[in-house]
């Protein structure tokens, strides 16, 4: 469980990095960094538990269902995924690390 | 609704301000911003809902029922305070805003 947002950063650039600040029951709080990932081609995420998300650091765009246009993330920017709600991401800072945090709700 | 954290930070330096950034049953978001601002003496917050609290600018030192130390919150500190502990804000940063970033689940 990771004690503070901006520790233990991950030096591989070459995998998104996911870790827990928070697990009790029904509530998750993860940090996510990635470097430049997007989601794979024609893959959605389709989840049972809602999300809202932040970027921190970086910058991110999102594709949604029922969406024409990119969800843009930048430092500050957040957004509610409620679950079943199908989305990937677009693509994320090729520049830098992209610091998300997540907030799962079960 | 305040669309981002970094976004119409509060000017009047006199007071916190708080604003939700997510308000959906069982989950509410926060952003709270602190200008040296503290708990009145012999105040405590008992809460009926969980909270997960996190500074991102700034710094705070929260008095806990149970710990004789302060809870030391610098920026990307995050901490639990499920619902029922009694606890304070001895002190926030004289010298600049405290950003915190509040989720509360009921």
């Amino acid at each position: 469980m990771l004690k503070n947002l901006f520790a233990a950063m991950p030096v591989d650039a070459a995998h998104e990095a996911f870790d827990d600040l928070l697990d009790v029951p029904g509530l998750r709080i993860e940090r996510i960094v990635s470097h430049g990932q997007k989601s794979p081609s024609d893959f959605w995420y389709e989840q049972d538990e809602d999300e809202w998300v932040i970027v921190l650091q970086g910058s991110a765009a999102l594709q949604v269902t029922g969406r024409n246009d990119l969800v843009m993330l930048a430092p500050g920017d957040h957004y509610w995924i409620p679950a079943g709600l199908r989305h990937r991401v677009h693509s994320t800072a090729q520049d830098g690390p992209t610091i998300w945090l997540a907030v799962h709700r079960s």
